[in-house]
C-alpha cells in the first residue's frame, strides 16, 4: 500500500484529515471531534481516527485502509513529557508520525523554506525555522501570557472600561459602548468576566480593531499595547536573513497595519494552511523522505 | 437595655465583633466564619449571630441579650439590590443597621473627618467621604480590576518571568528566583497560574516589594506600574481641600515609598481598623445620634 498517505491536524476544535496519493495530491478530506491529548487524550485518539476514516471514505476508499496506511498527526501536547510516543503507540495506522501543531503549522506556512509565524487567534504563539531547526515562544494562555490574543484584547477592554466607569482613565465611544451592553452597571461587566474563558473574551477583539482603525484612543491603545507585545516577540525569534514572516489565525489580517516597520517589510502570505503541512509531511513519509521532529 | 450596642465587622475571612457600653469603651470581642452575603447569606447570618454571642459572653453578659440590644454591621454587598435590607430583616437584633464594609473602614480610618482611604490587600478598594458623602472607586476584583493588589502584582510578575524565559523581554535576579521555584519549566508556572485564585497570586507581593527595593528592574518596574495605577485611582478621588489619605491593608506601609510626592504629603495613620468603624457608629446608634447610611 504505499501509494496513499493521511495528514491530519488534530486541532483543539476538530480534526481535520486528508488522503493523498503518492504525487502529494488530495484525494478525499474528512472532519470529526476535537484533538486535545494533554487533557482528553481517549476522546482524541478517537477524533483522529475518525477524520481519517471520514477522509478514505470522501476518497472513495476503504475506510478500513487506516490500518494499511501511514499517517502524520499535528497536535498540540506532541512534544510534552512522552504524550507523541503515546500516541503514535495507540493510533491504527501502519506507521504513525506525532508532532506538535508548531510543527504542521510551520509546515503549511513555509513549506521547506526558513521564516517566522505568528498565529493570533484565541491565544498567540510564534515558532521559527532556521536551518531546519526549529523552535517556539508564548503561547502560555491568556492568564499570564498570550500577550496579542483575542482574549487579552478582549479583557484589556473591559478593564479599561471599568476604568472609565470609575473616571480613573480616560473612556472613549468604544468604552461607553461596552459599558451600555452591560447597563453601565460595572457589577455586570464583573459578573461576565469571572464567568469567562478566553473565547469569550476574544469576541470583544474585532470591536477592539473596528474602533482602533477610527482612531478611537482607548481601542488604539490597547491595539498599540498588543502590537508591541508582538514586536518584542519576532525580534526575540528573528535573525538577521531571517527570509519572511508569516501571520496566521483570525487576528493576522487586523494586526498587519500596527505592526512595526521592519517587520512588515518581511510579511510573506503562508503558502498553506495547517492541514497542508500534515499533508505535506505525509507526502514526505510517503516518499520516505527526511523526517520531520516534533 | 439603653446601656449597650454591638458594632459588627463582617469580612469575608471572618466576622469580628464588639460589645460597647454607653460611653463607646468596648466590653468584649467575639469571632466567628465569614460574612459573604452575596454568595452565601444562610451563612453570613450565621457567623453575624455567632460573632455577637460571643462577644457577649466575653464581656461577662448574657448571650441572649443579641434580642435586646441594637446592632451595626458592615458587610460588602449591603448596597447591592436589597441585600442589606434583606440581612436587617433576617437578623435578631433589637435594630439593625446594615452598612457597606467601606462604610466601617471609612469611620474606623477617618472617624467623623472628611478624607481618602485606599485599602491594598489580595484586592484593592478606595474609598472617600466629603462633607458627609461617601462614595467608592475600584474593587472589581483581580481579573479586570484590582490594579494595585497583591494579586495583581503577584500575576504580573509571573507573566514578567515567562516572558524573560521566552527572551522577550529582559529578565532579572527577580524573574530568575520565580523561574528556578518552578524547575526552570514554563509549563509549571502556566499550570499554577490557571490554578491559581487571587489570595495564590498575592501570595508574590512580598518578593515583588522586596526586590523592587533593592533595584530589581522587574520588580521595581511592577511596582512603579501598580504605584502609577493608585495616583490615578487617589486622583480620581481627591478634592483641592481634602485633609487626609489613609493607607489599609497588608501592603499599605510597602507602597508607601512609591507613592506619588503629592500624595504623600496627605498621608495620615487610620486612627483604627474596621471593627473601631463599626463599634464607633454601634456607639452613635446608641445614642441615638445621626445614622450612616451605606
Amino acid at each position: 500500500m504505499g501509494q496513499f498517505a493521511i495528514g491530519i491536524d488534530g486541532g483543539g476544535t476538530s480534526c481535520r484529515a486528508a488522503v493523498i496519493d503518492g504525487a502529494g495530491q488530495v484525494l478525499g478530506t474528512g472532519k470529526a471531534g476535537a484533538s486535545n491529548i494533554l487533557s482528553d487524550l481517549e476522546n482524541s485518539l478517537i477524533h483522529i481516527v475518525a477524520s481519517a476514516r471520514q477522509a478514505l471514505l470522501d476518497a472513495g476508499l476503504d475506510p478500513e485502509l487506516v490500518q494499511k496506511l501511514p499517517a502524520v498527526i499535528g497536535t498540540a501536547g506532541a512534544n510534552v513529557g512522552n504524550y507523541g510516543k503515546q500516541v503514535e503507540g495507540a493510533l491504527p495506522f501502519a506507521s504513525t508520525r506525532v508532532v506538535t501543531d508548531a510543527t504542521i503549522a510551520l509546515q503549511g506556512a513555509l513549506g521547506d523554506a526558513d521564516g517566522v509565524i505568528g498565529a493570533f487567534g484565541t491565544g498567540s504563539v510564534y515558532n521559527a525555522r532556521r536551518n531546519g531547526k526549529s523552535w517556539g515562544i508564548g503561547g502560555w494562555g491568556f492568564v499570564i501570557g498570550d500577550q496579542a490574543s483575542g482574549a487579552r484584547l478582549g479583557r484589556d477592554l473591559l478593564e479599561r472600561a471599568l476604568l472609565a466607569h470609575d473616571r480613573v482613565t480616560a473612556g472613549s465611544a468604544l468604552t461607553k459602548v461596552i459599558m451600555a451592553e452591560y447597563g453601565n452597571d460595572p457589577e455586570r461587566v464583573v459578573e461576565f468576566a469571572h464567568a469567562s474563558k478566553p473565547k469569550d473574551f476574544a469576541r470583544y477583539a474585532p470591536i477592539v480593531f473596528e474602533y482602533a482603525g477610527t482612531g478611537d484612543v482607548v481601542g488604539a491603545d490597547i491595539v498599540k499595547t498588543a502590537a508591541s507585545a508582538i514586536t518584542k516577540s519576532l525580534d526575540a525569534l528573528l535573525w538577521p536573513e531571517c527570509p519572511s514572516i508569516c501571520l496566521l489565525g483570525g487576528l493576522a489580517q487586523a494586526y498587519r497595519p500596527w505592526l512595526d516597520e521592519r517587520h512588515k517589510a518581511l510579511l510573506a502570505e503562508p503558502k498553506g494552511d495547517v492541514l497542508r503541512g500534515a499533508v505535506e509531511l505525509a507526502a514526505k513519509l510517503l516518499r520516505g523522505g527526511e523526517e520531520h521532529k516534533a
